[in-house]
């Protein structure tokens, strides 16, 4: 029998890619994690025949699929080692369709986040899922990971933003999942089984988004400045509590804040200081952020507000800054648990005990508005010492205890899958296995990745 | 091997009824559709061990189970025949817990929907479905089939507003899914998936819900005639490509209007005339209820428009009239379809068509701001003679010939499974269908529901 890469190379000619430089990128994302070794090829499908073909070879032959889109993922599953076919949708970039009259837009996986941003808003419209790596991060890997981002609070996570999605099987055959329509209840959502899948139960080949209008009017941004993280945390609990819904609710507490300012040559803030950065919008946005001010206000917070849009941006740029700062300080292990909003003070006060207990720094912030926060564990060289994944795994369980969950929005992939069964219990860990393989009765596809099973 | 009668009884005594009275409510729901005939007994299962007790003894004796809520679905999915268990969760009417704090409510799964909401608005706090039965279903109801509302265009429907789901399986064991928090990718989403799966993969024994602050301010309730039904359609389609977004956008066509205004002593509206009733609300009310009256005054309509709440709640108690209307004209099929909000002015034509076409009245009633038509065939005696399915058959055709699904919210149940390989394609047919034995391996819970395999 003819091997795979041979396979592919006669029906895929020119797509299959096996230079060093591009095996060599297909085993990592952005998690600071790499694969055991270089993978067999790299399929740059351009079409949907394309996927189709690959997977059909690859069902074949039993090969292993990766599939990847941009590579920015923070969780290791778009990593590929040894013996796998890398299938890359980056090149399937179109814009199929956009309705303003339906608020539906039919897209290519591989188009950039940004990209299809900066095309809908020619309609005066948006897909409201804006992860930080929004610019560089594609609608296929956000609806892979179920992405969230800043805006979600009020504007939701890709599961909320997602009507339909093509699907490529593990054997190629093409499934049309969900609906055109706003509404719909025929038979299982699969829809939403496929959003945050991590490339275990199909290949995303296109998919149909429910879009917003611009927000229209001023934005106002608020800061506040709280002599320590404990205080700003319960700052924006009681915005929570008060029931103003800001558009963005981000807090930094005191490493991350400093290492910030200093790369971007601020003045260093006061020892100890955390802060929280908060965007008011739509018709609304001045009356809340009035009432915002005077809730932080009396929760002991330094308070500055501007409805000037550039200022505005400035504001917000100091939270943007973070990964850069976090890359200047060594190494990060990037972490993503979310509590309910009412522990995001006692899990602040986690995360301080966590540091003393295994002198480690853990610079966080956090997506306050949905108790969604990112510890960032700090250490030299390339690999995680064994004394960061004990923290970290203290930190996972911590979550958990305090009603939370492992994984706000980056995903499992190969990081987090060890902690996978502790969340879901046994029985349904296993169940969700017997799932994927109805998929992929093969189990070939992204093998290992989310549930630890290769 | 003792018979599961006998069983049931050993087990669980007076939960056990076999009253005639019971067993014949248990055969039909408010679809206008009853079972061959009497079911075994309904179980009324207090707790969750009640209900683990059930599926045990279902699954040792290998006998159907049906769930039944308050019976008030509209496609048949809780009807029970001969040799089925009937378990009911009726009585299980508890409300858990309610956390102001991360808008989060736990529930058992037989409290009503209003009645939850009643005990809420003391928070200050809504759970958003709202169901035309909201006084009258239950959450366990709603979450099975995927329920949607009048409210749903802006506060969404039930899979928008439940984070997490407790689930018995067909064997007893029980399931914890989904999460507290607002944010979570742990894995493949199963309560997307339990949510709508009418009763196929396991029971519901309780639910986590995503809560809402109730609305402050002034609502606006705008009412507007048109000369004819597509006027009114595409009167609202212009309102939503404007992006203005009501609350309530509610479309009543020429018999519509004129069954309720007869049932109500109102004034007969001039032959032809059909309707929209739109409500605003929250901090933009007044400014988005004027944009609307310019909009549909531009668009032909006769408008008027009111901040007072007791004439708006009159205003909406037309459209809130529509079952009892349609009682008094015949006996009625419910119909479901939703079509992408651009279609409806062509689903309002072709379903004019229809009536010309099998000589069928076919009053129809819409939720604008989602595309989701309620058509009701009206016609004479309990079963729906074939020029009615006839009819039927060729409306849901046509609905997803436009780019629309066969059920916006009232589910598959019995009525519609024999179209619904057509809407999914036969290869997602037979995935999700392996997808119910995964969770149900002897194919025991509600059999033949949804996917006709009994």
């Amino acid at each position: 029998m003819t091997g795979p890469l041979e396979r592919l190379r006669d029906d895929l000619g020119d797509l299959v890619d096996t230079s060093p430089t591009s095996l060599e990128a297909a085993r990592a994302d952005r998690s600071g994690h790499r694969s055991a070794g270089r993978p067999l090829a790299v399929v740059h499908s351009h079409t949907v025949d394309d996927v189709q073909r690959t997977m059909r070879i690859a069902t074949a032959t039993g090969t292993p699929v990766v599939i990847r889109g941009a590579g920015t993922g923070l969780a290791g599953a778009a990593n590929a080692g040894p013996g796998e076919i890398v299938l890359s949708t980056a090149s399937m970039t179109g814009i199929l369709e956009v309705r303003p009259d339906d608020l539906v837009a039919v897209v290519e996986p591989g188009i950039l986040n940004a990209d299809l941003n900066t095309h809908l808003a020619q309609h005066g419209l948006w897909w409201a899922p804006d992860p930080a790596s929004r610019d560089i991060s594609t609608v296929g890997g956000n609806i892979a990971t179920g992405a969230g981002g800043l805006l979600c609070a009020k504007y939701g996570v890709v599961r909320d933003a997602v009507l339909g999605v093509d699907l490529v099987l593990a054997d190629g055959r093409m499934l049309h999942l969900g609906h055109r329509t706003v509404k719909g209840v025929t038979g299982l959502d699969l829809t939403s089984l496929v959003i945050g899948s991590e490339g275990r139960l199909g290949v995303v080949v296109g998919a149909t988004l429910k879009l917003r209008r611009l927000t229209e009017g001023v934005a106002c941004t608020i800061t506040a400045a709280f002599p320590a993280v404990r205080d700003a945390a319960a700052g924006s609990a009681a915005v929570t509590a008060a029931g103003v819904q800001p558009a963005i609710m981000e807090l930094m507490d005191a490493a991350s804040l400093a290492a910030v300012h200093d790369l971007l040559r601020l003045p260093a803030p006061a020892e100890g200081t955390a802060q929280l950065t908060i965007q008011t919008d739509g018709p609304a946005a001045r009356d809340e952020a009035a009432r915002i001010v005077a809730l932080l206000e009396a929760a002991g917070g330094a308070v500055a507000v501007t409805d000037d849009p550039v200022e505005g941006a400035r504001l917000l740029q100091v939270r943007r800054s973070m990964h850069p700062a976090m890359a200047a300080l060594g190494t990060t292990l990037i972490e993503d648990v979310a509590v309910p909003r009412s522990a995001m003070v006692a899990m602040f006060d986690e995360i301080a005990r966590i540091e003393r207990q295994y002198g480690v720094r853990i610079p966080t912030v956090a997506h306050a508005g949905d108790g969604n926060l990112h510890p960032n564990f700090i250490f030299d060289g390339d690999d995680v010492p064994a004394h960061i994944w004990a923290a970290a795994d203290d930190l996972f369980r911590t979550a958990i205890r305090l009603g939370g969950t492992l994984t706000g929005e980056h995903g499992i992939g190969m990081l987090k899958s060890r902690w996978l069964a502790e969340e879901l219990g046994e029985d349904q860990w296993q169940l969700q296995r017997d799932i994927v393989r109805v998929f992929d009765p093969l189990g070939i596809l992204n093998p290992g990745k989310v549930f630890d099973d290769a």
